[in-house]
């Protein structure tokens, strides 16, 4: 068996970007900066209102495992597209990046999700998620050869959002753990957290070793004052705990040592639309090739800094020759 | 009736843009810098082929149109999509701009069409089209009040591959000049040309008051040994012939004046997929909007400039806002 690097469970979506006012956003009620689902009725309304678009591949795991892919990782994906044209999109895209994607299409019922974004002329991103067939993932989608062949399993929070997913979810985490293999977590977003707390705690200190967090994700699941008091509630909870502060860098806490990260520069801010994935792209292709906790933080860094250079949540530029790593591949 | 400044009759295509390296291109023996028409199964070999693509509306008229509402005209579209997700996409895209767009989908054939575009590290885009229900455009799409409301009908010459096609044309030539309107065309493609120089002749001369050429496309469709005597070979046979040469800027052809336009400076030309397309897109305005040849050829300059500075063929910026005519709406 081939090993892997890394195998993602995430939405299967395709993104459709827009440029959009904040006036947009009062207009419609919905909170700048959070992620919401959306049913096809609210989603095809929304859309009808909402500007030109252009349409990426999206899927807040599935662009991580395109990230690691991009610095030459070895790579595998499992969600859910339907046999549409999104889902080819989808397809196409994750596997012309070399990545393993076998999960099989569903047919004839939900079509393939779509993720609505706004981004604001600050650059923040606003998304309304249409799941579609994206929230299908089950048991039945986790190979447990697939898992076994990964030195990561590595979730997204947005998955929790469905009971079949989450069942997936900790089948593939005894799975990886049975065969001595690490776990891995974004809490994806504060809104995500705050729907699932109870759930979310019961995850991180049962089945995960390492977490990814933004401040106020790791703020809401610990109901902490301030991010150090996160910081430490969070601490020897799981092995690695990666919080991430935007222009502020990140900090990587284990259960004795704290080390810090910086932000990676970047000449203009386009759209902020995948930082989070990208970062946790760097980082675990860095922990998957033996660098060091400071180091993995630096590959992240730099990793969401070319995302968030241009319009879209997957990596433009070949990450790989970003790094300048020719040498050691 | 409301009046509108140009009714476009083109291509419903939905660009499928991807980097490529010059070597891609070499290895599947397709010339850079063309236009070429690919059946259902080639496109499918070249889309498994090719790298993680970015999906925006197109479609060469269509883009035109698309940058006429952006600059604050008012304008509709006549071409096919199907009844599937990339017609929703644009059928979307041209309305939310206010574009009147009543053309029906077809439905249960062929899909909608898509192009293929690879843009090489020197931002030249080649195209490989597979046109899909954007080939059917007949006669019977042709409205002869929507014609008439138009100050001008504008076709790509792209169409002129489809027999229906051109038939719709030239019925929609017809009733415009039957009710006093103008007709334009622009030439799309030097390979197009060459394709079909002795018809496009007898159209240029017979049907068009305003035609668009780049540098080698007039050249290719009077045979002429340099763009000179290709300038004098158009000269009088339409009212105005707009040929462009790319960063040499363009001149504008009447039968007895010459008007030079200078190229707009980009900080950074990114992908010149598009640029002929709101080059047009600016003249026209200019012309509906009763400005001189020269103020169409600034405004058509600028237009040309914003949609070479990214990704796309659909202007990124309002171009109503980066012209700064603020008042005169």
């Amino acid at each position: 068996m081939k090993p892997l690097d890394v195998v993602a469970i995430g939405n299967a979506l395709v993104d459709v970007l827009s440029h959009a006012q904040d006036s947009f956003l009062e207009g419609h009620r919905i909170p700048k900066g959070s992620m919401s689902l959306i049913d096809a009725t609210m989603a095809e309304k929304l859309y009808a209102t909402m500007g030109p678009a252009v349409q990426i591949s999206g899927g807040s795991a599935a662009n991580s495992i395109a990230g690691i892919a991009s610095l030459g990782g070895k790579a595998g994906f499992i969600g859910k597209v339907s046999n549409d044209q999104l889902g080819d999109i989808f397809r196409h895209d994750i596997t012309s990046l070399g990545v393993e994607f076998d999960t099989k299409s569903s047919r004839g019922g939900k079509p393939t999700g779509r993720c609505l974004v706004f981004v604001t002329p600050d650059a923040q991103r606003t998304m309304q998620t249409f799941l579609g067939s994206a929230g299908d993932v089950s048991p039945d989608d986790i190979d447990p050869d697939f898992i076994k062949r990964a030195q990561v399993t590595y979730l997204e929070g947005y998955l929790w959002d469905t009971p079949e997913a989450k069942k997936a979810y900790v089948k593939a985490a005894e799975i990886a753990h049975n065969a001595h293999r690490k776990t891995a977590l974004t809490l994806s977003d504060k809104f995500c957290v705050d729907r699932h707390r109870e759930t979310f705690v019961e995850l991180v200190h049962g089945h995960i070793d390492i977490l990814f967090a933004n401040e106020n994700e790791i703020i809401a699941l610990y109901q902490a004052r301030n991010f150090d008091e996160a910081v430490e509630a969070v601490r020897g909870k799981c092995d690695i705990a990666v919080l991430t502060r935007s222009e502020k860098g990140a900090v990587v806490v284990t259960p004795k040592d704290t080390v810090s990260v910086k932000a990676h520069p970047v000449r203009k801010v386009v759209d902020t639309t995948g930082a989070g994935d990208l970062f946790a792209a760097g980082f675990l292709f860095g922990l998957t090739h033996g660098k060091s906790h400071a180091e993995c933080g630096r590959i992240a860094a730099i990793c969401a800094a070319e995302v968030i250079s241009h319009v879209g949540a997957r990596p433009e530029q070949s990450l790989w020759a970003l790094l300048g790593m020719k040498n050691s591949k």
